[in-house]
């Protein structure tokens, strides 16, 4: 067992799913992405598995070609308000850009529900790809700051933030009825940034939480995402289709966090999976073959046209072999295209079965609970992971994965059985943020 | 009995409440701003009580010299979100400038509630007064809006809102898992909007709520804000200290809906009121008295300065009759400072007495729960109101007014016994409003 204590769980909970068609399953809730039933289902759920979090992402910008869970879904914070209600110790993560909204009211709408959760608060801080996002809040596309700049922002975005969290100590509000003090002026703070994109007096209103603050997660894995998340951030939710680019990243980010002056243990590095558990492989298999056949070949082939600089792939036979496309793709997504191409060669698949495979991904982590647990096992031990995100891609995952892998996890004491702490950062072993001001005078 | 239907009831619930010592009653929960049970505990009452919404107010700046309710409390839309899931009729309102904040987030926040709830969600628009709110949101206090601006903003805010909210029709989710048609696309509409302060292109990622959409109140008396409302708000949260005053304003907000097209009872008048109830008018009014003395004379003469251009009033006997000022206070809060010097030369106040009462509004509610519902009942009946938004002032108010004073309105046929429909709007009597394209469409 790893000296890093145990795995760390979280649960991405998604209504209908990632997928285009995914909720065309007959077992799955069409209208789960706003049904406040599902979500409370699915968080208690994860919750008697002992999750650390739920996580809920998000995104800014829809059209008709959007998939059908990004069309109509609950916005994060207010849904995960909804669910601290119904939960007791599970940690409550969303997503909110920095690019896009005001550090004062996020600060203060992360800080409430990690109040109104007594602790168990956390943003996954993103900075919105996507351009079109701009056209929805007041920009030009050629407005939408780029990359680097997106980062920049970013990094002071959480400058402000952290320091509006720290506007009052934690022992600032005395509330003494007999005096009539109702706080210690000297430990209200203003934080009194000026910054290239952002100028905030404070203090923020409303105090720190439990956990001093809420619990930040990052998920770019651009070199700028990854010193941003090394730097600043407690969590890291990343990808990978192999363990060995798991290590890799995982050790990256550790060894950034070691040159920022911090404890690489203070930052705990989940990919997501998505896990299809069955009696035996094969059935695990027909699961996931039964998900890739609800897509349309139209669909498909639509979706796959997208990596191909929008190529019709619709003017050849489906069932002949995957057709040599030239340079077709090299200017877009051309690792994915690289990929798809090789992939096509070696294995002779036509066009049908590349476009079915593209437009739903293939996880390693098929099979067997046994199967499963004994890669998730590997991937901790071996230092690519310190945990996983669980992403539902098949009716009933989260429920199988609860009742079947979870006691293999626990049997063999990589994972909690009862949870640790009553706050988010305590059961994710992350040390408690001391406010910057109280620590000023502690040393002075 | 009116044949507008019956009185409407609102719960302002701002934890130890709006006054400067509140907080130091022995019965008042001294951490109830940030207690999460407190606010659960009200909605609950409130809901017992068959009230029609709770209401959240909120502000964007504070200093050392604010209420201690302001200093550190919930943000509305996170409460409001948590409050959802322990209710199940009330509505559940809460305030949201449009000066500090971007309309499709939150057009989207609300909406979100909207669907949580299952259709009792309400935005209270307000266009925040108070100026130092630009240091927190990268502004300078110049670059504050002025009220004209500040309300011409609001009225687009609310307009691409509106429009977002429109963003799909009612049936425009198919969801059929055979055709694989989620949607229908001819029921998709971006709504492409382009003004003075916004460019807006939608749709929102959101579906409309079972209420078609959340209900608007507004708050502000000025001439501006009752055209705002009257032209575009469904309920309005306002305050008069008589009832020829609310009569008035009542008349007049009717009025200038009318002249607007719309049917003056589609827009609901709630004066804010906070009652002291007890088994006589005697204990009433030393309940009101307990909580007057609360307030240090030091608190009081520094709040009482706020209002005659932060004049020293330490510098007189607080005992002596109130002082001449002559011009002082002339030039700001003049309304007020002259009831102020007027009541005092009539009544033959001293210092200390108009410094305490100022500090805790008295209001004419106060008195046994026959006289309280007596006072509401003329209100309604005689058109100085449509219901009222309940306030707490002292400890248990809520409680004491359900147990007390609503089984005598419900005897009196005037409140209902048990709500009317499933939506804030059923209960409030408004109208469901249509979407934009498909009222477009049938008109064709």
């Amino acid at each position: 067992m790893s000296e890093r204590g145990k795995l760390k769980l979280g649960a991405l909970i998604h209504g209908v799913g990632g997928s285009i068609s995914g909720w065309r399953h007959p077992d799955i809730q069409a209208d789960a992405s706003v049904s406040i039933e599902f979500y409370t289902e699915q968080a208690r759920k994860a919750e008697e598995g002992k999750f650390d979090l739920l996580f809920i992402a998000d995104g800014l910008y829809i059209n008709e070609k959007s998939i059908p869970h990004f069309l109509n879904r609950f916005e994060p914070l207010t849904l995960l308000s909804a669910l601290a209600a119904v939960t007791t110790r599970i940690g409550l993560v969303g997503t909110v850009s920095t690019s896009y909204s005001e550090p004062f009211t996020v600060a203060r709408q992360f800080a409430s529900l990690d109040h109104i959760s007594h602790g168990r608060g956390g943003w996954n801080l993103v900075t919105t790809p996507l351009e079109n996002t701009a056209l929805n809040y007041n920009k030009t596309i050629e407005e939408h700051p780029d990359h680097a700049k997106r980062y920049r922002i970013a990094s002071e975005y959480i400058q402000v933030t952290k320091g509006l969290w720290d506007s009052w100590e934690d022992d600032a509000f005395i509330r003494d009825k007999e005096s009539g003090k109702f706080f210690e002026p000297s430990k209200m703070h203003q934080l009194n940034h000026k910054g290239e994109f952002f100028s905030v007096q404070g203090p923020l209103n409303i105090a720190r939480s439990k956990q001093g603050r809420p619990v930040i997660f990052q998920a770019g894995s651009s070199e700028d995402g990854k010193n941003l998340a090394a730097k600043d951030a407690d969590a890291i939710f990343t990808g990978h289709p192999t363990l060995e680019e798991a290590q890799k990243f995982y050790q990256d980010v550790k060894n950034r966090a070691s040159a920022f002056g911090r404890n690489p243990d203070d930052i705990v590095i989940l990919p997501g999976i998505a896990p299809i558990i069955g009696a035996t492989d094969e059935a695990a298999e027909n699961k996931y073959q039964e998900l890739a056949n609800l897509v349309s070949v139209e669909k498909a082939l639509d979706y796959l046209g997208r990596y191909f600089d929008h190529h019709d792939f619709t003017q050849y036979d489906v069932d002949a072999p995957f057709p040599d496309l030239g340079d077709i793709g090299k200017n877009s997504f051309r690792s994915t295209t690289d990929r798809i191409k090789q992939e096509a060669k070696e294995k002779h698949l036509t066009l049908r079965q590349v476009a079915l495979n593209e437009s739903t991904p293939r996880t390693p982590f098929i099979g067997t609970p046994e199967k499963v647990a004994d890669l998730m096992q590997q991937w901790f031990e071996e230092k690519g992971a310190d945990g996983f995100i669980f992403a539902s891609s098949v009716p009933n995952a989260l429920n199988d994965f609860v009742l079947h892998v979870v006691p293999i996890l626990q049997q063999r004491g990589i994972y909690r059985t009862e949870y640790e702490a009553d706050t988010l950062r305590g059961n994710l072993g992350l040390p408690f943020p001391e406010n910057r001001y109280a620590k000023e005078k502690i040393k002075q």
